[in-house]
């Protein structure tokens, strides 16, 4: 059973200040539990119902390092930061990362993205199209935020997302910046062009200055109705849909 | 000031029935606000702080129609649905709406899409892309939902969002069908197609078996990495820019 201070550390993870003092992070949810489980996710614990652990006791087996526990469905609600509390949850500990390199085709840098919706949204864009990597200035929202690794559906684990101070990493990338902006080149006439990185701006405020001034090439999506902007991952989707197959 | 009438009449359109009762529905801010008002739209009525009034009288003058009516910023906390009050909050009529007709160009049709933040990014992205009108099948999320109408930004006074019986109005459309999926062909061979239906389905099940028997053409957005699906508005982003401007 959940002993009380493994309920504490779960719940404590819901903020990130105890996110990066564990290096841990909390995924909720039969598909995203199942898809990990079945793969190398370096899980450390799966929280679960009777039931749960009874239907799925074959992803469990083999894996000695993960705790699993069984908890009584007022728990899940404890622990959950969900609505309707769900069958399973699982703690998860940050992905290793070893050094970055701009070698390994498309890239994806956003600077100050504040909705976690959107945030979630840009990584699985990422894993969809093949985008190994999504580098976040300091100001953006934590990529381990619960609403952030809900709306990735298990695309954490394969895009390699990293907080870094974004004018500086680009300024050394060595590849080209193509930078999503209300003006400049459509996307639409971009063609051949070489793998590089795709720059998007905030919510409300666009690319910084400081990124800005690097020099990228500025890339637009056409407008052709009245609406003031586009929602900044429904961006990202359609440039990664222009640029990344080529 | 605000009366105890007005204050329950604003906070009773945070439902359904209510909105359809009274054929009203709520938007906040200075944003949406400002430009509505900047407009034609149907606003009946605005609730604002006194510094707001005092600082946008321009746009309330010549609006016989529009009750205007100072409240204090607890009564705009009251009557709010946002987490921080706004300085403004409009109660607007539902728009009227003629005949629907196939013939005004591009159409996207939802076929049971739930996420209110997903209908709300999509009847934006329609409005980017000079798509006409949204047609919403029966079990959709309510348009006039607070949360898609703060997702939409403005955008539901210019798109033609409504709730149809979506089988039996898309088998007399009488333009082709596109009806996005994981398999078919793919958007980027899709060159000079005639304007038509975009059809999306909901984000759990996809396309209703009713709406798949009608015999459009499955149109898919090629996946390169691992993703298991992508998000129902940025499916919509992507391939509106690929269909649309042609």
């Amino acid at each position: 059973m959940l002993s009380k201070a493994q309920n504490k550390h779960i719940r404590s993870l819901a903020q990130q200040k105890f996110r990066d003092q564990h290096r841990q992070f909390v995924a909720e949810g039969h598909k995203i539990a199942t898809e990990w489980l079945s793969g190398p996710a370096p899980i450390t614990m799966v929280v679960a119902t009777n039931q749960w652990l009874k239907e799925n006791a074959s992803l469990l087996t083999g894996r000695p390092n993960v705790a699993v526990i069984e908890a009584a469905e007022s728990d899940m609600a404890a622990i959950s930061q969900l609505k309707s509390a769900p069958s399973v949850l699982v703690v998860v500990s940050y992905p290793e990362q070893g050094l970055f390199s701009f070698d390994s085709g498309w890239c994806i840098a956003l600077d100050g993205i504040q909705d976690p919706g959107n945030l979630g949204t840009i990584i699985r864009i990422a894993d969809w199209f093949g985008v190994k990597s999504v580098l976040c200035s300091m100001d953006c929202v934590d990529a381990y935020n619960h609403k952030v690794v809900q709306g990735a559906m298990g695309s954490h684990l394969r895009v390699d997302v990293r907080k870094v101070d974004l004018a500086a990493t680009l300024s050394n990338a060595g590849v080209p910046l193509y930078v999503a902006s209300l003006s400049g080149t459509s996307v639409y006439d971009t063609r051949g062009v070489l793998p590089g990185v795709l720059v998007i701006g905030s919510e409300g405020r666009g690319v910084s200055p400081e990124v800005l001034g690097l020099g990228g090439q500025l890339i637009t999506i056409p407008r052709i109705g009245e609406a003031e902007s586009l929602n900044a991952a429904v961006s990202t989707g359609i440039l990664c849909s222009w640029l990344v197959p080529r």
